[in-house]
């Protein structure tokens, strides 16, 4: 059994956002799964996802002030700036996150540990709506 | 054909750990695999996993203390500290290596390079029992 | 529907180079694929993989140049030295950009965002011949 389907998610600030349940919404089909894999792709390379904590807010405000640490705008070397000062590390940020997450589908639902949700990882000031295509497989 | 297992690791002290036979050991099935994939994902936001350098341990060493170096205990701007110093550079380090890999299975084997094996990446001093769910697929 | 190719990149100097068609060229099936997913592996642990924009090269360069002072050269606490300065921290940018990127397939195309191309990211000085292992499956 195989589902794509495109979401466009409304528009974040940003930071790091919990999109697991939005997802989950939008393919009911893996009620319909015993054994699969969900597949979530970002379509920009200025925004990621990751898998992280879904419970504290302060672990998503505490991953925005580390990645800017991190993953400085204005560094003397970039050569990328014509689109402003967010954008090369927004570019950078993508690919340290990366562009996908891949999670187990098991009796129905997505095995998630207890503890991990989806982020939408929005690195541009003003990211926009950004469109994700979910893939669902499995028998 | 699909087949999917959780497994339950040993305890790992904090640092860089190859676990690439005790995956396969567990997932005898991908002998009968000609074409396929192998998706491993760990269920947990503080541990990670990724596939670098199997031979000379002291690369697995160079990795524990690089990312100590890039992701630093105590930051001023941490917020989320009520677990402990390890725990906020943990949640970090989960995201920047992933939560999953997948690996090529071809002709009955996993389709590793020569030097190329599955780490677990235990960020936390005392993380404990990490759960795997391991899935295969392929004709 | 199953296919699984291992390509043999050209030699590319140290940095970060558009392999995106190198890709799709070798696996024509794709034409075939109305909902899949291509899966592309490095079997490498000092080069890695990534997705971000394929237009303006300077995001390229400026990739070289973040990681080069991201993950330094001759770190004080590198113990594994013996293959050159730049080894270690190939290994290290490795993981950190990952060994695999996957990309849906959808009506017998890669489903990439406008400005989305893949990435071979050589960390060595002298990588040279790179070896993927590219996989596609779907219906």
């Amino acid at each position: 059994m195989w589902k794509q389907k495109q979401i466009t998610l409304p528009h974040f600030p940003r930071g790091f956002h919990l999109i697991t349940n939005s997802i989950i919404d939008e393919v009911p089909e893996i009620r319909d799964i015993s054994v699969g894999l969900l597949h979530v792709f970002i379509q920009h390379t200025s925004a990621s996802l990751t898998i992280n904590e879904d419970a504290d807010p302060t672990v998503r405000t505490d991953f925005e002030a580390y990645f800017n640490a991190a993953v400085p705008e204005n560094a003397p070397y970039y050569r990328h700036t014509l689109e402003g000062s967010d954008d090369m590390p927004a570019h950078l940020k993508s690919s340290i996150l990366g562009s996908s997450v891949s999670v187990p589908i098991t009796n129905g639902r997505l095995n998630l540990g207890s503890w991990q949700g989806i982020y939408l990882c929005e690195h541009r000031n003003r990211g926009g709506h950004r469109k994700l295509l979910v893939t669902i497989q499995g028998v």
